[in-house]
């Protein structure tokens, strides 16, 4: 059967050259980073290496980079780390309302603490206004954190410009930049912020890592306790193949980020130009231009996502319907709630990420496959056949809760 | 040149069993956990696979299992965790003077925070007295965290003896067993524990992952917030491949622990029995019975334990001097401080840790190359030059600090 991966904002095929470099310290060289032996010197070696490739991906320093073990530990480091680490300053943070889970419930559990978290609203396409910024802003605002895309409706913020009026208000700004380092160019000089996420399971490194920017001067406190690992921000052992691997997809993207999405951007663009004439009622979420390169997200009007999902699985077809972390939650996606898509049609929401490794025939195939489902599913549709009978739409039912899916988890 | 490689607490080399079975996740299966397509599930079921021989090792239910990035993970999310999870209950916790830093510093942390924390001493062997740990007890104690066995001095606890005080009392009682879980038959209905951390990097499984054991019905609090992952108890994408890794690291262990030691014990025996008829002043520290198989600890008189180790280096022996995190910081160890080792004897201190992939080849090399070190560092020692023309010791000098070696470097 053919197979079509369009789901890599959850995880991306790792580069065969960053596999390579990653087997020899998986298998030969597992002498610990912090040993004083000469074995241990050539791992400490290796992730040092990797450390500038990090920094140079996003021109940073290499004392910046501080290895973690995911995206969500990054984001969480960064937003506890600093509220720990300046609270005696103020206990206000401000992020937007479309962040990832790892920013939003970081910024939850410090509300127990006694922080105010105010969200910033977004537009129709998700951008965050400026002007909402700085009317959020208190003189108590230690910290705010804005992603710099959102891997979902793939809409990139005007960072640099929303940075500008943190640094102006002496205000630290964190970015997570896990949907753009490495696929698009990231600057953290340009973007002028003083903490980023990265995470190289995006663009063909091996999950088990991450890398938070920490800006010279910033202070943090560890959210891991123990070892003098990472100068003490960060302890525990460090994933050394991981790191590596990390490293060397950095370098890779520092490469080829402009060749590829000049390709991948092409591939997208066949998706957004040509599913709308050949499925009716069908809605592109998301910004038309600021958008990642690799992201299409669509509303498929009268059905529901997971029923694509599953159609579309048994061609061969891996998307995903809402984000990586949510879509087993099967919860309306808090993004598409945040840019008042309607809930009834938010159901109906697919998101689909594309890599390096897709081809024209990859396009070609789920072009071929998807409208039949889409047809096959609004033909079992009650939604539709009333639409289809009176020319109108039906009332969104109840169960359209969304964004707190594991608030009862959490303390069982 | 040949290579003996006896630091394996730091990190021991991945099995090559267990390097297979990671392999295509890192290659060609990388579909999300999350995800709900088949690819994604592919992933989701490995690590329900893994869950299970985590679970097995220990004689626990799958459903007990989380994976965490690193034992230092595991021990912040257990100590901290319980600590959020119970503070209405009372703000008192108990563990030995001998733990790991990661114990040891979320103690600390959580002390910044309104707990008390009281540390146990130890007798000089190393070993906590359950008289002491009554003693210690209070109305408010809602945690005991005590290590399953010290991989610097390879002691032993009475973990059953010490547990059934806690649950007499109704404490939670977490264990660090990550010396000893893979190493030494483990297992938590006998062990009596309600919390115990493992990590496959000490018994032939990848870095980048450990395993907390949270007995049903005990609630804690997540460390990482963020997505569903683990039922909501610690977010982030699983690092897959490392996870399967561990499994297949707990599946071996099983099958195989008696035989290794067997194996490992017998050359241990050999340093333990042969060394000191090569070295004069030469004293073996912790248990002399209730000891890791794998653990020799000397404190070796008149030198430092850095000389031996760099000299050694040169043969290419590769061993350690206090424990993996700290040999870089140079300090004393606070576990040689705790079974009150003169500080001067102290400083002439080395750990090795043997695996199976040791042999009788290696100890003899080692028991040759040595002892010629030591003389030839003694040679250079005031210290022994002094001891040599008067027949006394010199006092101990300053420098002699230890165990906060990374209290400077938090909040850089």
């Amino acid at each position: 059967m053919k197979q079509v991966y369009l789901d890599n904002h959850s995880g991306t095929k790792v580069d065969g050259r960053v596999y390579e470099v990653m087997l020899p310290y998986l298998k030969d060289y597992y002498g610990n980073a912090q040993s004083m032996h000469s074995f241990g010197t050539k791992s400490a070696e290796a992730i040092q290496k990797a450390r500038q490739q990090v920094a140079s991906l996003i021109n940073a320093n290499e004392n910046e980079i501080y290895f973690t073990s995911c995206g969500s530990e990054s984001n969480n480091l960064a937003i506890k780390g600093v509220a720990d680490a300046y609270k005696t300053k103020g206990k206000h943070i401000i992020i937007s309302c479309i962040e990832h889970f790892s920013v939003l419930y970081s910024a939850k559990r410090l509300e127990q603490t006694g922080f105010q978290v105010a969200q910033l609203p977004v537009d129709k396409y998700g951008l965050v206004s400026p002007n909402d910024l700085k009317n959020l802003i208190r003189s108590d605002t230690i910290l705010i954190s804005i992603q710099h895309a959102n891997p979902e409706i793939g809409t990139i913020q005007l960072i640099e410009e929303l940075s500008k009026i943190a640094k102006e208000k002496g205000i630290l700004f964190h970015t997570d930049a896990i949907a753009t380092a490495g696929t698009i160019p990231v600057d953290v000089t340009k973007l002028g912020v003083d903490l980023l996420s990265l995470a190289g399971s995006q663009f063909y490194g091996p999950s088990g890592t991450s890398a938070l920017y920490i800006k010279k001067g910033v202070r943090i406190i560890p959210q891991i306790d123990g070892g003098i690992q990472e100068s003490g921000r960060r302890a525990g052992t460090e994933n050394v193949p991981a790191i590596i691997g990390l490293g060397k997809a950095c370098e890779i993207a520092k490469q080829e980020i402009a060749e590829n999405n000049k390709k991948i951007l092409a591939l997208r663009n066949r998706f957004i130009n040509e599913l709308p004439k050949k499925i009716d009622y069908i809605y592109l979420n998301g910004h038309p231009e600021k958008r990642l390169p690799n992201n299409v997200n669509f509303s498929v009007e009268f059905i529901e996502g997971e029923g694509m999902l599953l159609f579309l699985d048994e061609k061969g077809i891996y998307i995903t319907s809402g984000s990586a972390c949510t879509s087993k939650a099967l919860k309306m996606s808090h993004i598409l709630a945040a840019i008042k898509v309607d809930a009834a049609i938010a159901q109906g929401s697919v998101t689909m990420t594309l890599s390096k490794y897709n081809t024209n025939e990859n396009i070609d195939y789920v072009l071929k496959e998807f409208p039949p489902i889409v047809h096959k599913l609004r033909e079992l549709s009650p939604l539709y056949a009333y639409f289809q009978k009176t020319g109108k739409r039906q009332e969104a039912g109840p169960g359209t809760d969304y964004a707190h899916h594991h608030d009862e988890q959490t303390e069982e």
